[in-house]
Protein backbone atom coordinates (compact mmCIF):
# COMPACT_ATOMS: atom_id res chain seq x y z
CA UNK A 1 0.00 0.00 0.00
CA UNK A 2 1.60 3.54 -0.59
CA UNK A 3 1.46 6.51 1.58
CA UNK A 4 -1.13 9.43 1.35
CA UNK A 5 -0.58 11.19 -1.54
CA UNK A 6 -2.10 14.89 -1.99
CA UNK A 7 -3.59 14.49 -5.29
CA UNK A 8 -7.15 13.33 -5.61
CA UNK A 9 -6.28 9.60 -6.29
CA UNK A 10 -4.47 6.92 -4.54
CA UNK A 11 -3.50 4.33 -7.10
CA UNK A 12 -0.79 1.28 -6.80
CA UNK A 13 -1.66 -0.54 -9.56
CA UNK A 14 0.42 -1.31 -12.17
CA UNK A 15 0.09 -4.70 -15.11
CA UNK A 16 -2.24 -6.00 -17.39
CA UNK A 17 -4.60 -3.68 -19.41
CA UNK A 18 -8.24 -3.80 -18.43
CA UNK A 19 -10.50 -5.96 -20.48
CA UNK A 20 -6.88 -7.92 -21.67
CA UNK A 21 -6.62 -11.90 -22.45
CA UNK A 22 -8.90 -14.28 -19.98
CA UNK A 23 -7.10 -15.86 -17.65
CA UNK A 24 -4.62 -13.36 -17.19
CA UNK A 25 -3.87 -12.59 -13.60
CA UNK A 26 -2.08 -10.74 -11.71
CA UNK A 27 -0.26 -11.47 -8.30
CA UNK A 28 -0.89 -7.94 -6.92
CA UNK A 29 -4.65 -8.25 -7.60
CA UNK A 30 -6.53 -10.57 -5.48
CA UNK A 31 -7.53 -8.81 -2.32
CA UNK A 32 -7.67 -5.83 -4.04
CA UNK A 33 -9.92 -2.90 -2.35
CA UNK A 34 -11.13 0.13 -3.82
CA UNK A 35 -12.08 2.67 -1.24
CA UNK A 36 -14.62 5.41 -2.31
CA UNK A 37 -14.32 8.28 0.51
CA UNK A 38 -14.41 12.31 -0.56
CA UNK A 39 -13.23 13.34 3.24
CA UNK A 40 -9.20 13.36 3.18
CA UNK A 41 -9.56 12.75 7.13
CA UNK A 42 -11.62 9.16 6.65
CA UNK A 43 -9.20 8.45 3.77
CA UNK A 44 -5.92 8.88 6.33
CA UNK A 45 -7.79 7.35 8.88
CA UNK A 46 -8.79 4.26 7.03
CA UNK A 47 -5.34 3.93 5.26
CA UNK A 48 -3.48 4.01 8.34
CA UNK A 49 -5.34 1.42 10.19
CA UNK A 50 -5.32 -0.59 7.15
CA UNK A 51 -1.63 -0.28 6.97
CA UNK A 52 -1.25 -0.72 10.72
CA UNK A 53 -2.71 -4.20 10.50
CA UNK A 54 -0.21 -5.32 7.94
CA UNK A 55 -3.13 -5.41 4.90
CA UNK A 56 -0.85 -6.03 2.45
CA UNK A 57 -3.66 -5.33 0.08
CA UNK A 58 -3.44 -2.75 -2.94
CA UNK A 59 -5.47 0.23 -1.87
CA UNK A 60 -7.08 2.33 -4.55
CA UNK A 61 -9.27 5.28 -3.36
CA UNK A 62 -11.68 7.16 -5.68
CA UNK A 63 -12.94 10.54 -4.61
CA UNK A 64 -16.38 10.57 -5.52
CA UNK A 65 -19.27 8.46 -7.52
CA UNK A 66 -18.02 9.20 -10.78
CA UNK A 67 -14.37 8.09 -10.25
CA UNK A 68 -15.28 5.15 -8.88
CA UNK A 69 -17.60 4.43 -11.82
CA UNK A 70 -14.88 5.12 -13.96
CA UNK A 71 -12.45 2.48 -12.27
CA UNK A 72 -14.91 -0.11 -11.92
CA UNK A 73 -15.92 0.51 -16.06
CA UNK A 74 -11.69 0.62 -16.95
CA UNK A 75 -12.68 4.03 -18.13
CA UNK A 76 -10.77 7.45 -18.48
CA UNK A 77 -7.67 7.43 -16.27
CA UNK A 78 -8.54 3.89 -15.44
CA UNK A 79 -8.20 2.28 -18.88
CA UNK A 80 -4.92 0.89 -18.09
CA UNK A 81 -5.77 -0.62 -14.59
CA UNK A 82 -5.46 -4.09 -13.93
CA UNK A 83 -8.46 -6.17 -15.37
CA UNK A 84 -10.14 -7.94 -12.13
CA UNK A 85 -12.23 -6.39 -9.71
CA UNK A 86 -11.58 -5.41 -6.34
CA UNK A 87 -12.24 -7.74 -3.68
CA UNK A 88 -13.83 -5.52 -1.63
CA UNK A 89 -15.48 -2.28 -2.20
CA UNK A 90 -15.55 0.35 1.05
CA UNK A 91 -18.25 2.61 -0.01
CA UNK A 92 -19.30 6.31 1.83
CA UNK A 93 -22.75 7.36 1.22
CA UNK A 94 -22.02 11.16 0.85
CA UNK A 95 -20.50 11.39 -2.20
CA UNK A 96 -20.07 14.08 -5.10
CA UNK A 97 -21.36 13.93 -8.24
CA UNK A 98 -22.62 9.94 -8.15
CA UNK A 99 -23.96 9.03 -4.57
CA UNK A 100 -23.36 6.35 -2.99
CA UNK A 101 -26.75 4.39 -3.01
CA UNK A 102 -26.76 5.39 -6.83
CA UNK A 103 -23.79 3.67 -6.83
CA UNK A 104 -24.59 0.56 -4.85
CA UNK A 105 -28.13 0.42 -7.58
CA UNK A 106 -25.79 0.86 -10.41
CA UNK A 107 -22.95 -2.47 -9.29
CA UNK A 108 -25.80 -4.62 -7.99
CA UNK A 109 -27.59 -4.12 -11.40
CA UNK A 110 -24.63 -4.84 -13.19
CA UNK A 111 -23.94 -8.71 -14.31
CA UNK A 112 -19.95 -8.00 -14.68
CA UNK A 113 -19.87 -6.03 -10.78
CA UNK A 114 -22.91 -7.44 -9.14
CA UNK A 115 -20.72 -10.01 -7.25
CA UNK A 116 -17.95 -7.92 -5.94
CA UNK A 117 -18.57 -7.44 -2.21
CA UNK A 118 -19.63 -3.66 -1.09
CA UNK A 119 -19.67 -2.64 2.69
CA UNK A 120 -21.03 0.92 3.10
CA UNK A 121 -18.95 2.81 5.57
CA UNK A 122 -20.71 5.60 6.47
CA UNK A 123 -21.78 8.51 9.37
CA UNK A 124 -25.00 7.60 8.91
CA UNK A 125 -27.01 5.09 11.38
CA UNK A 126 -30.48 6.22 9.92
CA UNK A 127 -32.43 3.42 9.36
CA UNK A 128 -33.81 4.17 5.86
CA UNK A 129 -30.19 4.18 4.64
CA UNK A 130 -29.47 0.87 6.43
CA UNK A 131 -32.72 -0.69 4.51
CA UNK A 132 -32.14 1.29 1.34
CA UNK A 133 -28.71 -0.21 1.10
CA UNK A 134 -29.63 -3.85 2.51
CA UNK A 135 -32.51 -4.01 -0.23
CA UNK A 136 -30.14 -2.77 -3.11
CA UNK A 137 -28.07 -5.68 -1.85
CA UNK A 138 -24.88 -4.48 0.30
CA UNK A 139 -22.86 -6.76 1.73
CA UNK A 140 -22.46 -5.55 4.72
CA UNK A 141 -23.25 -2.01 6.77
CA UNK A 142 -20.74 -0.24 8.85
CA UNK A 143 -21.72 2.60 11.02
CA UNK A 144 -18.22 4.76 11.59
CA UNK A 145 -17.57 5.12 15.16
CA UNK A 146 -17.35 8.64 16.19
CA UNK A 147 -14.45 8.08 18.34
CA UNK A 148 -10.80 8.00 16.77
CA UNK A 149 -9.67 4.28 18.38
CA UNK A 150 -12.95 2.82 17.91
CA UNK A 151 -12.58 4.03 14.39
CA UNK A 152 -9.65 2.75 13.70
CA UNK A 153 -10.33 -0.68 15.38
CA UNK A 154 -14.14 -0.84 12.88
CA UNK A 155 -11.60 -0.77 9.82
CA UNK A 156 -8.79 -3.03 10.92
CA UNK A 157 -11.75 -5.70 11.95
CA UNK A 158 -13.13 -4.65 8.53
CA UNK A 159 -9.98 -5.18 6.81
CA UNK A 160 -9.25 -8.24 8.19
CA UNK A 161 -12.52 -9.90 7.10
CA UNK A 162 -13.04 -8.33 3.72
CA UNK A 163 -9.27 -8.71 2.71
CA UNK A 164 -7.84 -11.76 4.61
CA UNK A 165 -11.31 -14.80 5.58
CA UNK A 166 -13.26 -13.62 2.67
CA UNK A 167 -13.10 -15.68 -0.32
CA UNK A 168 -13.97 -13.09 -2.81
CA UNK A 169 -15.66 -14.39 -5.91
CA UNK A 170 -13.77 -16.01 -8.76
CA UNK A 171 -14.73 -12.52 -10.95
CA UNK A 172 -12.11 -10.36 -8.76
CA UNK A 173 -9.58 -12.66 -10.10
CA UNK A 174 -9.87 -12.33 -14.15
CA UNK A 175 -12.54 -9.46 -15.61
CA UNK B 1 -24.63 -18.39 24.75
CA UNK B 2 -25.30 -21.54 25.66
CA UNK B 3 -22.85 -24.69 26.18
CA UNK B 4 -23.03 -27.38 22.73
CA UNK B 5 -25.91 -29.66 24.22
CA UNK B 6 -26.30 -33.16 23.09
CA UNK B 7 -29.57 -32.83 21.15
CA UNK B 8 -30.09 -31.47 17.49
CA UNK B 9 -30.41 -27.86 18.34
CA UNK B 10 -29.11 -25.76 20.32
CA UNK B 11 -31.73 -22.73 21.18
CA UNK B 12 -31.11 -20.54 23.50
CA UNK B 13 -34.22 -17.61 22.38
CA UNK B 14 -36.91 -17.07 24.86
CA UNK B 15 -39.71 -14.43 24.41
CA UNK B 16 -42.15 -12.77 22.52
CA UNK B 17 -44.36 -15.07 20.05
CA UNK B 18 -42.84 -14.96 16.89
CA UNK B 19 -45.14 -12.56 14.31
CA UNK B 20 -45.95 -10.78 17.78
CA UNK B 21 -47.04 -7.08 17.73
CA UNK B 22 -45.18 -4.80 15.99
CA UNK B 23 -42.54 -2.96 17.06
CA UNK B 24 -42.24 -5.87 20.08
CA UNK B 25 -38.59 -5.93 20.77
CA UNK B 26 -36.12 -8.05 23.08
CA UNK B 27 -33.12 -6.65 24.14
CA UNK B 28 -31.19 -10.16 23.89
CA UNK B 29 -32.32 -10.40 19.88
CA UNK B 30 -29.68 -7.52 18.09
CA UNK B 31 -26.61 -9.79 16.97
CA UNK B 32 -28.24 -13.29 17.23
CA UNK B 33 -26.52 -15.72 15.34
CA UNK B 34 -28.13 -18.47 13.19
CA UNK B 35 -25.58 -21.39 12.84
CA UNK B 36 -27.16 -24.47 9.77
CA UNK B 37 -24.11 -26.76 10.31
CA UNK B 38 -24.20 -30.79 10.31
CA UNK B 39 -21.10 -31.76 11.50
CA UNK B 40 -20.72 -31.30 15.28
CA UNK B 41 -17.26 -30.89 15.51
CA UNK B 42 -17.40 -27.79 13.45
CA UNK B 43 -20.52 -26.73 15.82
CA UNK B 44 -18.41 -27.27 18.86
CA UNK B 45 -15.51 -25.50 17.36
CA UNK B 46 -17.42 -22.75 16.45
CA UNK B 47 -19.10 -22.13 19.39
CA UNK B 48 -16.06 -22.70 21.24
CA UNK B 49 -14.78 -19.98 19.33
CA UNK B 50 -17.33 -17.62 19.94
CA UNK B 51 -17.29 -18.18 23.44
CA UNK B 52 -13.70 -17.78 23.48
CA UNK B 53 -13.83 -13.94 22.19
CA UNK B 54 -16.94 -12.48 24.41
CA UNK B 55 -19.06 -12.08 21.68
CA UNK B 56 -21.48 -12.43 23.80
CA UNK B 57 -24.47 -13.17 21.35
CA UNK B 58 -27.15 -15.59 21.67
CA UNK B 59 -26.78 -18.51 19.19
CA UNK B 60 -28.71 -20.52 17.60
CA UNK B 61 -27.74 -23.88 16.09
CA UNK B 62 -30.09 -25.92 13.33
CA UNK B 63 -28.38 -29.18 12.15
CA UNK B 64 -29.95 -29.02 8.85
CA UNK B 65 -31.33 -26.99 6.14
CA UNK B 66 -35.64 -27.84 6.52
CA UNK B 67 -34.54 -26.90 10.23
CA UNK B 68 -33.02 -23.70 9.64
CA UNK B 69 -36.40 -23.04 7.71
CA UNK B 70 -38.43 -23.92 9.81
CA UNK B 71 -36.49 -21.23 12.09
CA UNK B 72 -36.95 -18.72 10.06
CA UNK B 73 -40.43 -18.97 9.08
CA UNK B 74 -41.08 -19.56 12.72
CA UNK B 75 -42.46 -22.80 11.81
CA UNK B 76 -43.29 -26.24 14.08
CA UNK B 77 -40.85 -26.50 16.95
CA UNK B 78 -39.39 -22.84 16.61
CA UNK B 79 -43.74 -21.24 16.10
CA UNK B 80 -42.74 -19.40 19.90
CA UNK B 81 -39.48 -17.83 19.09
CA UNK B 82 -38.98 -14.69 19.22
CA UNK B 83 -39.86 -12.87 15.78
CA UNK B 84 -37.02 -10.81 14.85
CA UNK B 85 -34.53 -11.82 11.99
CA UNK B 86 -30.94 -13.39 13.04
CA UNK B 87 -28.16 -10.98 12.68
CA UNK B 88 -26.41 -12.93 10.57
CA UNK B 89 -26.52 -16.62 9.28
CA UNK B 90 -23.95 -18.80 9.24
CA UNK B 91 -24.18 -21.35 6.59
CA UNK B 92 -22.68 -24.42 5.66
CA UNK B 93 -23.22 -25.94 1.89
CA UNK B 94 -23.50 -29.59 2.25
CA UNK B 95 -26.27 -29.81 4.43
CA UNK B 96 -29.12 -32.68 4.45
CA UNK B 97 -32.57 -32.17 3.74
CA UNK B 98 -32.28 -28.88 2.59
CA UNK B 99 -28.65 -28.27 0.78
CA UNK B 100 -27.01 -24.78 1.60
CA UNK B 101 -27.06 -23.46 -1.80
CA UNK B 102 -31.11 -24.15 -2.19
CA UNK B 103 -32.17 -22.82 1.43
CA UNK B 104 -29.69 -19.33 0.54
CA UNK B 105 -31.95 -19.15 -2.80
CA UNK B 106 -34.71 -19.63 -0.95
CA UNK B 107 -33.95 -16.98 1.43
CA UNK B 108 -32.53 -14.15 -0.94
CA UNK B 109 -35.76 -14.46 -3.18
CA UNK B 110 -38.01 -13.98 -0.14
CA UNK B 111 -39.01 -10.60 0.65
CA UNK B 112 -39.14 -10.79 4.26
CA UNK B 113 -35.46 -12.80 4.71
CA UNK B 114 -33.60 -11.23 1.74
CA UNK B 115 -31.68 -8.39 4.07
CA UNK B 116 -30.46 -11.05 6.52
CA UNK B 117 -27.07 -10.99 6.17
CA UNK B 118 -25.70 -15.07 4.72
CA UNK B 119 -22.27 -15.70 5.58
CA UNK B 120 -21.02 -19.22 4.22
CA UNK B 121 -19.10 -20.97 5.95
CA UNK B 122 -18.05 -24.68 4.12
CA UNK B 123 -15.20 -26.49 3.25
CA UNK B 124 -15.76 -26.22 -0.88
CA UNK B 125 -13.34 -23.70 -2.17
CA UNK B 126 -14.59 -24.61 -5.80
CA UNK B 127 -14.83 -21.80 -8.47
CA UNK B 128 -18.72 -22.93 -8.77
CA UNK B 129 -20.04 -23.40 -5.39
CA UNK B 130 -18.26 -19.51 -4.27
CA UNK B 131 -19.78 -17.90 -8.09
CA UNK B 132 -23.07 -19.52 -7.27
CA UNK B 133 -22.88 -18.34 -3.93
CA UNK B 134 -22.13 -14.68 -5.08
CA UNK B 135 -24.51 -14.94 -7.26
CA UNK B 136 -27.45 -16.11 -5.18
CA UNK B 137 -26.83 -12.69 -3.22
CA UNK B 138 -24.71 -14.21 -0.38
CA UNK B 139 -23.29 -11.50 1.65
CA UNK B 140 -19.54 -13.39 2.29
CA UNK B 141 -17.99 -17.05 1.62
CA UNK B 142 -15.22 -18.17 3.98
CA UNK B 143 -13.50 -21.36 3.47
CA UNK B 144 -13.17 -23.13 6.44
CA UNK B 145 -9.16 -23.34 7.14
CA UNK B 146 -8.01 -27.24 8.13
CA UNK B 147 -5.70 -26.28 10.40
CA UNK B 148 -7.42 -26.08 14.47
CA UNK B 149 -6.06 -22.75 15.03
CA UNK B 150 -6.79 -21.15 11.60
CA UNK B 151 -10.43 -22.36 11.79
CA UNK B 152 -10.55 -20.88 15.59
CA UNK B 153 -9.16 -17.86 14.10
CA UNK B 154 -11.41 -17.37 11.15
CA UNK B 155 -14.70 -18.14 13.17
CA UNK B 156 -13.34 -15.36 15.36
CA UNK B 157 -12.79 -12.54 12.69
CA UNK B 158 -15.98 -13.91 11.42
CA UNK B 159 -18.17 -13.15 14.52
CA UNK B 160 -16.13 -10.19 15.34
CA UNK B 161 -17.37 -8.44 12.02
CA UNK B 162 -20.87 -9.76 11.78
CA UNK B 163 -21.62 -10.07 15.29
CA UNK B 164 -19.90 -6.52 16.15
CA UNK B 165 -18.88 -4.53 13.32
CA UNK B 166 -21.77 -4.73 11.07
CA UNK B 167 -24.72 -2.89 11.65
CA UNK B 168 -27.74 -5.31 10.64
CA UNK B 169 -30.77 -4.34 8.62
CA UNK B 170 -33.84 -3.22 10.86
CA UNK B 171 -35.81 -6.11 9.72
CA UNK B 172 -33.12 -8.07 12.59
CA UNK B 173 -34.76 -6.49 15.13
CA UNK B 174 -38.44 -6.71 14.64
CA UNK B 175 -39.95 -8.76 11.97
Amino acid sequence: MTALAEGPILFTSEGTICGGKDGERSMTTLGRILIVEDDPNDVELTLMALADHNLANEVVVTRDGQQALDYLYCRGEFHTRPADNPAVLLLDLKLPKVGGLELLQQVKSDERLKTIPVVVLTSSNQEKDMMRSYRLGVNAYVVKPVDFHEFVNAVRELGVFWAVINAPPPGSLKK
